[in-house]
């Protein structure tokens, strides 16, 4: 089968693989849509060393073609949501409530780090009753994609932040994750929201979704920025959905003490992350700071699908670019990674 | 001073009073906007006993006449909202996070139960720092009279059910508070929503405040309805915002283990709740019953503005009937207690 | 193979069956400490029908003897704790939070009820991985035994309830699971704990645990005398650990506002459990009544076995009677059916 | 009145002053217990700058003097519990849950930053009904004094890392608060307790208090010693009493994803701390950072003292050294600031 893979740093192509064996738990998916993340691009790049011959992707919808002996609720035919996310649910981790991090830090993340990605044409999906969900009834595949990666991260960033009725909310970056965050703040409660950015198509998505306030960096920094809006006090929650080891520590310094960061942003840099003394109170100002991998698997896809239902959510909003074809999906990667003015998200649509 | 008061089972009328006296913590307040909530129309027939010449009323906007030697934040002429719940900052319960109940069950409930209400020509707050919030500029009196009680008490029925993101909820009972708890149940994450009620009116705005289904108990028992809607399997929440002791067991019969019942509806009977035992799981089966007086006070009006500032909610949505005149209370009072098929919510505006 | 069993109402005897399949997740467990449970004899007396030659008991340590091909972290020849709920880890309940209501209300919970119990030649272990934990080095298995239910249901008592910091707790019947409750209280910061029980041996290890005050029933109403020693004000939090439908009710009545009542007690009538409608506030009370089956898994296991291992709990302490050889389980069980006054734990030592 | 004040950077010394004015609200307390802290020597170093005859001082039980008008429940000759952290309780900050910042970063703590402390013949107390708490019969004021601020804030740490039933805690730094932090994490739930630090007596008080393992650094590294000790899996919460910049971030190091780190360490030096990325799992590896002041009032300190008057706790061990009269306040302050190997806590023993 042909699976598209790094092959190199800075190098993907096509790769021809035997099929996965498909193991007493676990089932084969075919794809339906697929999309690139910005972390396709990274790890082509080489932010995780060289994954020789991996293939890329986690995110996208599919059509079950086989499934285990053990597996209950999925048959062929079926058409189903991929979380990127796809834990091993008898671990110690996963019922301690950390089903990312299963058998070691961010251990629930298996595509194309431990496992080739889902741009196959037969993806290996473990414990598929855990780890999958049925794409309902009029969702369309391609919005289904959305759901997985970037809603669910998105609306991390909102549960991170503990985001509350009133709250004053800045998000920081607004790519499509960025842009999730801000209808995952809105249907948490939030007043106010302070969406940092400035390219026209994300800035009309985020006021679409609820941003009150547009704050653009070439206007001055934004924690002035923010902090002048706020009279000098400061927001309630901040999600940090895009930036460096720098806007880290201004989202400490634009946040009231009892406030709240919800970090979803994957730095690729080595370099701490700095925590201001005065802004965090010499340790005292009940500033807390975290920061963690999305949620993924059945469940958490069963809720955001009824949520897209509900029509309380459109992340299909986000797809801007769309490729027809299982073949087209170097040329979807490609306009990832070449950031064209108009992209928010491109989709590969599989037709088989 | 004119205040419209209960003069005995079944009856209110006018009694003149002297003017409060204002404490060194306290402020007075002239009316600007004031909303009749049916629980005046109750108080009225006497399910509170004979409150002789206690006035009436706890919602409602106004304008700052008078404060207290120690009052910081606020000075004649500020344009107010005043909460329905004005607790006793300094006592050990609102410490302990129970402002609803300073110094006893209720406790921060005063209006009518423990002094005049707000039908009054000079309005007694106590703490005033503490239970007044700045209208904020731009928001109209009228919507602010609706933050007073309607939107907090809808807005805890969505905090005591603990709406997460994609849980399906039934809303049960649309008058205002209900369809307010609707809103509230969206802006927590709710995927689908069964909102239980009849009037056109009410369905109406349901809707448009995000109920996906509606459940007319015209056509069955609301409990089948529900369990057939969601293929016997319940829902994850219950808001209870009407309804009498049979709706409260048809409520703990509708949820999934591990929902949440949170009511809102002040029974007006002393028969007791009765928990279905098969449903409940014989003790087992984790379904939380909560049900409590709304929170009121400075800060969370001023989240609830905060909120209408933003364009989240419109809770100026429920007024249906303007009576103009401080003098027209009895008539607002009156047709609350007639509940014409078209009313949701009258609101008197005082002129001054 | 031999497995006590239940044989008709109100008999249990031994019945010879085949030895278990063990499937790919599974694990068959010989035993080294098997405990008979109240519940084991309310199975016997019909409360759950007749389950014809099913085995009964649900709490044991014991060897693993055999793993499926899937299975990962155990071996044959491991000593392991057997939890009394073994749920199923691949459902959207257990991604939900809700590994007791696995597949539907209590289906986490398996011994017995849905499949044979513990008191067997050979115990079926469903998802060893996440159903087993291995017994610590230097852990008594019978101490082990007591982690099986007894431990983790009365520790889930003082989880429902919320016990904080300097709460005042009623810990209501002391059986080894109220016992475990009063444990459970103080090891989450309870202040004073009014432990209501009688049974001299039961007082002594209450006191022992951590009880401040004995309630005896004996004495008076026990609402009447907690809220004496309470100055009228109720406690905190109830945990309810025994009684009937009118110790329910009490249970509300001794309720501060904003406190909250873990239900621990399987009520084996289905007479509906009565909230009374005055000390609830008439639904405004904020007195959260909660009520579930224990949390069990592997994790649930490893942390218990932790705090035995640091020295925290000694919940071998329970034990009062011991049984040498897995042939006198009948006896075991007749004891915890006779209910003598010296008795609190009966174990059952199996030599191979 | 004599105050025992800052005088200078460096300088300490009695110095006279009218008494306070007690306001409506206030109350002035004559000292029974004072206790210096070794932020009174900080203090007295410079790091607030110069705070001119600024009374030293905020840990302390009195006997009340006089009390305002408007206070309701003290009353002249009633024995006190004062906490260090004494807010406004009229304030937004404080209805949100933010005691500590109220009006400000920490506006809560008003002894010696916003006015004279404890170390004065009257102490004046601020809203006395919010912010004293009755030393209850039985227990003596030395105990008491250890309620003000080494047991609140010490639980705090264990409130802030969330300890739960099971966990594996590292306590960083086992002077006075750390210490506390230990006897709370155990009320709390913790299993195994890892304590760091290496003087004999507070050693053997942790020991006590229920440390499992005592960590020195004289033996190496201490991250690497407990990663050791933990299979290099961590723990699951860190409480950080202690140190300075590099432990911060050795705490990061020692956590296991999901992990929380509780900061009650006042830093003195403006360097920021560092998190580390790899072990931070780049932003992905929920690893919570949190930090603040501890909540003080009367229900705080009502709860700490049931926790005494039910023999939960017993912080009275803290006390190394008593000095006899209120005229020996600067010897004990000397004594802090020595550090002799002996000394955890001193305290003044005031006879009028």
């Amino acid at each position: 089968m042909k699976v598209y893979a790094m092959v190199g740093i800075g190098k993907a192509d096509w790769v021809e693989k035997p099929k996965p064996k498909c193991g007493p738990l676990d089932a084969l998916v075919r794809p339906l849509v697929l999309a690139p993340c910005s972390s396709d691009t990274h790890t082509i790049k080489g932010v995780l060393g060289v994954l020789q011959d991996r293939g890329l992707g986690h995110e996208g919808t599919g059509i079950v073609d086989e499934v285990g002996e053990l597996v209950k609720d999925f048959k062929p035919g079926d058409r189903v949501i991929i979380p990127a996310i796809t834990p091993d649910w008898l671990s110690e981790e996963a019922q301690d409530g950390w089903q990312q991090h299963t058998h070691g830090m961010l251990g629930g993340y298996k595509f194309t780090t431990q496992k080739d990605g889902v741009f196959s044409e037969f993806i290996h999906i473990n414990e598929a009753d855990g780890n999958l969900a049925h794409l309902p009834e009029g969702v369309d595949p391609e919005v289904g994609a959305m759901l997985s990666d970037m809603t669910p991260t998105g609306f991390h960033g909102a549960e991170l932040a503990n985001v509350r009725f009133g709250d004053d909310v800045a998000v920081i970056g607004i790519g499509p994750v960025g842009l999730m965050a801000v209808q995952g703040a809105v249907l948490r409660g939030a007043g106010r929201i302070f969406a940092v950015g400035s390219r026209p198509n994300c800035v009309e998505i985020a006021k679409e979704f609820g941003a009150t306030h547009i704050i653009d960096y070439h206007n001055g920094d934004i924690d002035k920025q923010i902090l002048d809006l706020t009279d000098g006090k400061g927001v309630d929650r901040v999600i940090l959905a895009g930036g460096n080891q720098e806007t880290f520590t201004q989202s400490i310094k634009i946040m009231k003490p009892g406030g709240t960061l919800g970090n979803i942003n994957y730095f690729d840099s080595l370099e701490p992350l700095k925590i201001p003394m005065l802004e965090w109170g010499m340790g005292m100002g009940h500033k807390d700071i975290r920061g963690g991998l999305m949620p993924g698997g059945r469940e958490r896809m069963r809720r955001l699908a009824n949520m897209v239902v509900a029509g309380r959510i459109n992340p299909g909003r986000l797809v801007t670019h769309r490729y027809e074809g299982f073949d087209k999906i170097p040329e979807a990667v490609q306009v990832m990674s070449d950031k064209p003015k108009d992209l928010i998200k491109p989709v590969v649509i599989c037709e088989w």
